[in-house]
């Protein structure tokens, strides 16, 4: 006797969430593992690829024939994207890492200002050497990329006792409740008047290299830069050329090459922080993907639209 | 013709207190810089001693017949308080401290968690090595000693997606728009239960260590430790331990003795990240300075009582 209800395809067991929706079957695949492809693969209506899931893995996908949704766990779906076809939807991970990332973000900011590098270096040395740092309290703080990571950014400052300035690709007026956005068309005017910017924009070809040298010139004398974006949204050479002279200080958790190489004179540039690429590297991770999925499989058992729906370029 | 106006001794421009209240005379005399005592030192009625003021400078204190008000810009008073004489007023510096002592304590969590002092070593190195760290967010986070740090501490948490525990002297139950604060005789139940705790415990006799054996031992595995407190509040003997056995992690400003002499075992613990007392040694302190010092001049000009007056034993 068959089970007519939709195979969901899971990279991990369903306890992990919680109580998972009634009406639905569930199977524990991880593609790429090396074991043979499930003979169910033909059932399959809702597939959760892996976290690392690989570009070559989506052959996967031509073999199923009742495939209805693709649920990525990243906010990329560029691993994916070109092998769903028509009539499926594309559901991506947005806000799985949005805790994550801010919360490193604003690590990275205190541990810049307050001159914790300093310290750990001086810990290995022996070495008790107290400064007098700059405070976060009564800083101007840029957050120049204004979506769901940017918000959670700005939550987690809410208690800083710092001047927000927000800034995304067009200008919104404050609002009910929401604060007034600026423009990238006015970074010019905006940039000499913060100590610190951090950026978490997209990469898209508009903000590719967006933080330029003039850029960087525009930043107040000793300013910190923290990108926690992507790599390319910084210019690295111009970058490279403002800490060498003292003109800014960054923290980059995303670098352009990305990993550095051992020789790259990033390493080496004073005046700033390198963490490889772990904003969304932490326990935060697993539980909000969990909840994310849990959520997305509630709509679809109940044939709710999904959340996260990609659709158009991406 | 002689100024009958009281006389009040800064150790800094009047010009930093914006607008100083009118009706006072000011002048700017810093003791112990190797001046001659200026003669006016007979009419003072309002002493704000030097940040850096030592405890030989106290005896200027006996030249002062009309003084009526010493206003520190310390938390601590010791170093002037057993040269008052009766009938003086004695005022601290408590709250000065507050906004730069709580975001280190933040700093210190999140650099902790998220391998900060991993990611500069490894900088050093030339080497790209993530790790999937623990996120605040999701973590249960003590606040032990509950008073003005403390509450500076909690607005600086707020947004991470923490559970605060509150602890204190004495308990307190939740009222009108305050929380509910357990008192340090639940310690013993409580610890099991946290993932972070951050001691900012005033230094009495009670607290000199209260992070001992037991304490650590009721942590839980792997749990974190940050001392923004004073250094004696942890038995460092018994954190050594409980660190090189992989029992917990620790973060302190402060530590036990002070400063950390070169070859003392501290600096090599597993697990430990030292900063070296500069919870308060930040930009955020000379304008709260200012502003308390202004905010009492105001009082005293206008003959209101005074706040953060000292009395009784400290």
């Amino acid at each position: 006797m068959s089970d007519s209800r939709p195979l969901v395809w899971l990279p991990f067991d369903p306890a992990e969430l919680g109580e998972p929706p009634a009406g639905l079957r569930y199977e524990v695949v991880v593609p790429g593992d090396g074991e043979p492809v499930p003979s169910s693969v033909s059932e399959v209506e809702f597939f959760v690829p892996p976290y690392r899931f690989r570009a070559g893995d989506s052959e996967l996908i031509a073999e199923m024939p009742r495939l209805r949704v693709v649920q990525t766990m990243t906010a990329g779906v560029e691993h994916v994207a070109s092998h769903v076809p028509d009539g499926v939807t594309l559901c991506n991970g947005r806000g799985i890492h949005d805790a994550s990332t801010a919360e490193l973000a604003v690590g990275l900011v205190l541990a810049s200002l307050r001159g914790i590098p300093g310290f750990v270096r001086a810990q290995d040395r022996g070495a008790w050497e107290p400064v007098t740092a700059t405070s976060l309290a009564d800083r101007s703080v840029m957050i120049l990329g204004y979506g769901a990571v940017g918000a959670a950014i700005e939550r987690r400052l809410d208690g800083f006792e710092v001047d927000l300035v927000r800034v995304a690709r067009t200008a919104r007026p404050a609002g009910d409740g929401t604060p007034a956005v600026h423009g990238f068309d006015e970074l010019e005017d905006l940039l000499p008047a913060v100590d610190v910017v951090v950026v978490i924009v997209p990469l898209t070809e508009q903000t590719r290299g967006l933080v330029d040298r003039d850029f960087l010139a525009r930043m107040r004398q000793g300013a910190l830069l923290v990108n926690v974006a992507r790599g390319p949204v910084v210019d690295t050479d111009a970058l490279l050329d403002a800490l060498r002279e003292g003109r800014v200080h960054a923290a980059l958790d995303v670098t352009d090459p990305e990993p550095l190489p051992e020789d790259h004179p990033l390493w080496r540039a004073p005046n700033l922080m390198v963490s490889p690429h772990v904003g969304g590297a932490s326990t935060a991770m697993e539980p909000r993907a969990y909840r994310l999925v849990r959520e997305q499989l509630e709509r679809f058992a109940a044939g709710q639209p999904l959340e996260n729906v990609m659709a158009g370029e991406y």
